[in-house]
C-alpha cells in the first residue's frame, strides 16, 4: 500500500452503536476535529448490539469494494474498559483498527493482513480516555491521524494474529460428496448465508445440489430470488460467493425458525 | 440540463437495504472507486422490504429539493437477478438510475420524465456482476460515471416508458361534490397519507370538508398537527402539497388501524 | 467565536425523523442547494419520536467533541405549526439552530449559551414554508446560509432564555450523605444514565457507595461493563461523566423494568 503525508484516506465506520444515539456522530466529530478534510463513509451501524461475528461478516463481504488506502474503523467492542487489546491491522489496500475480538477472523482465514501493530501510543488518542467509549477516545482519534498519513508503525509494537482456520467450507463438485456447512449471517431481508464458498468459475447449475436445512430440502440452485416461488426456500450463490438460503419476497430466517450456527447439508446427487 | 466533463454531479442513494448489512455502504465504496470526489447523501435506507410503492413516494415528495445536476440511485428492487430492466430518466434538473419496477410512477403521473434509457452498456458495470446484488454490480458504478459527466445516451438505447395515470386524485372546490381518494403513504410517525393533491393555492381552511376514514369522521381542516387534540384524528394539508389524516403526539395508524390502501372518503358540506 | 464569510462551518443534524422517509435527506437537498460545498454530519436520527429530553440529552453528551465553528441543526419538534419559537443559540464554539422546546435545557443548565436570537427572517428560509415540515422549510435553509458564514443576528432580534436548573445532581463525597437522581437517558444498550454528574478527578473506586434502583442494591462502582457479572447490574461513571446503570451484555433497561424518570438513590457507606 502506498502510504504519503499528503495523502487524504477515505474512512470507513462499522459499528453497532445504531441511530438512536451520539455514538456514531461523536466518532465523527472528533475525526473531524483532527481532519477537517476528512472524507467519512458509513458501513453499517446497526450490527446487532456486541455481536461480534455479525461485524466479521459484514467487514468481510464489503472490503474489498472500497477504495485503496481505505481506514476501517470497526468497533463492535462488548471488551471496552478490560485489557482486550487494539489493533491496526495492514491488508493489501487497506487499514483495519479495531479491538481485537475476532471481527478480523474472516480477513485472517483469507490470509489478507499482511501485518498488524497494537494501538498504545497515547499521543494519537483524546487527551482524556473514558472506560466506556474507545470509539470516541481511541478509535476515532487514530483513524483521524491514519487518514492524515501517520504511518501504522508509530502506534505501537508489531504483533502477530493467529490465522483462523475452517471458518469456511469449500465446496468439491464430486457425485455423492456431502458436505457440512452452517449458518454465519443473517441478513435484513432474512437471508442466510453459510459458510460454504464456491469457487470463481463453479458452475452449479448444471448438476444436482441437495440442500438440507431444519426439516427442508431444495432440491438444486437458483440464480436469484426472482426465479423462487411463494414461500418455498431456494439455494443461491450470493453476492459474496456464499451459498445462501431465502425465500422469495419473505424471510427464510422466520419461514424456517433459523438462527445464526444452524447446521446445513449438502450432498451431490448427479446430473 | 447542463452536462459538463468537468461536472461532479451530487448523488443520492433511495434503498430498502436498511444500514445493519453492508450493502449501503459497499455502494458508496464502489462509488468512491469511481469518482474519488464523489458527493453522496442518502436519502433513505429504510423503505420497508421490496415496498417499491413506499420508495416512489419518497422520491418523488423529496427530489424536487436536490440541486440542479443530482443523479439519484434507487433500489428497491425484489426484481434482482430476472428480467426487469434498469433504466436511466432525465428530468428537467435531475437523473434517475434504478429497476423499471414502479418506483418511478409518481414522476411519470406528473409528467416530469424527458428521456429515458435502458442501462445495458456492460462498460460502466463492475466487471462481475452478481445475481443478487445490481446495486453494488450495475447501479453504483453507472452513478459514479454520471457524476463524472457520462452521458446517459451511452447506457443503452432510448426507451419510452408509459404514463402512469390516475395516481393522484385533485380536489375541485364544488359544495356537495364527493371524492373518494385512498391512503398511499404511511411514514415514521404514524401519519396516513393520501393520494388527494391540493393545487396551488386552495383555500380550504375557509370552507367545510368532511372526511371519512374507516368508520371515522373528520370535520374541517386543520393547519398544523399542533392544532389537534389528543387522540382526535385531524387533516391537514401535508409537505407535499396532500390531504393528510394524522393524530397529534399519536400514530394515526395505528389508533385508526389503517393500512396503504385505505379508502378515504371527502365531501364538500359548504361553509 | 470567529466569524468569516469565507468560511464554510461543518453543519450536523439532530432529528427524530429516522430514516424510512424523506424528512432528513430532503433537509440535506436543501442545504446542498444553498452551499454546495456543505459539510453535513448526521449526529442521530432515531432520536424516539417527538421525545425532545432524549434530543436534549443525545445533543448534551456529544456537542463539545466536534469542531470549532460547527452549526447543530436540531429538529425534534412536536410543535411544528405552532406560535413555538425557533432560535439560534450562539455557545463557544458552536451554533444550535432548533425550536425553542426545551431541547438546549441541558446547555442552558451549564450556561454555555452566551447570546440567543430568534429565527424570524425570511429572506433566509425557503419561498414557500409549510406548516408541518419547518426542519426542510425554514432551519435547513439557515443552517445553509449560516455555514456560508450569515452572522446569526441577521437572523432576527436577540432573546434571552431562562437557565434551566436542578438539570443535574452533583455527587458529593462525604460518608453518610444520601443523593437523589433519577434516570434521564436511555440507551441503545439499554444502559441507564442517571442525572448525577460526576466532577472530574473524583475519586469513587476507593470508597463504597451504595445505590438502589427499584428493588435492585448495587454496592460500589465499576471501571467498565466488562468488570461486570452476567445478568447483575453495575454502576459506573459512562463517557459524559455522569453515573450510568447497566448490565454486562444484556439491556439493564428490561432486566429492571426501568424507564426514564425513575428515581435512583445513592448514599456513602465509608470505605
Amino acid at each position: 500500500m502506498k502510504r504519503s503525508t499528503k495523502s487524504n484516506r477515505l474512512i470507513v465506520l462499522l459499528t453497532d452503536f445504531g441511530r438512536k444515539d451520539a455514538f456514531v456522530g461523536t466518532m465523527k466529530g472528533v475525526i473531524l476535529g483532527i481532519n477537517p478534510n476528512a472524507s467519512i463513509v458509513d458501513l453499517a451501524h446497526e450490527v446487532p448490539p456486541q455481536d461480534v461475528d455479525a461485524g466479521a461478516y459484514v467487514l468481510w463481504s464489503s472490503y474489498t469494494f472500497f477504495p485503496k488506502g481505505s481506514v476501517f474503523v470497526v468497533v463492535v467492542d462488548p471488551g471496552v474498559g478490560s485489557r482486550r487489546r487494539i489493533v491496526c491491522a495492514e491488508g493489501r489496500n487497506h487499514l483495519f483498527v479495531t479491538p481485537d475480538n475476532g471481527v478480523l477472523k474472516y480477513l485472517l482465514a483469507d490470509q489478507v493482513l499482511r501485518r498488524v501493530w497494537e494501538v498504545k501510543n497515547k499521543s494519537y488518542f483524546l487527551q482524556n480516555v473514558s472506560q466506556t467509549f474507545h470509539g470516541r477516545d481511541i478509535l476515532s482519534p487514530v483513524a483521524g491521524h491514519l487518514s492524515l498519513g501517520l504511518r501504522p508503525s508509530k502506534l505501537g509494537k508489531e504483533i502477530v494474529l493467529p490465522r483462523s482456520r475452517n471458518e469456511f467450507a469449500f465446496l468439491d463438485k464430486k457425485e455423492g460428496k456431502k458436505f457440512s456447512a452452517k449458518v454465519i449471517y443473517i441478513d435484513r431481508f432474512g437471508n442466510l448465508a453459510t459458510n460454504l464458498r464456491v469457487r470463481s468459475g463453479t458452475d452449479l447449475m448444471s448438476e444436482t445440489l441437495r440442500i438440507r436445512i431444519k426439516n427442508c430440502m431444495i432440491q438444486g440452485m437458483s440464480r436469484s430470488y426472482a426465479e423462487g416461488s411463494r414461500k418455498l426456500p431456494l439455494a443461491l450463490v450470493n453476492s459474496s460467493n456464499l451459498v445462501e438460503i431465502g425465500v422469495k419476497n419473505a424471510r427464510a430466517s422466520e419461514l424456517l425458525g433459523v438462527k445464526v450456527g444452524e447446521r446445513v447439508l449438502f450432498e451431490f446427487v448427479g446430473r
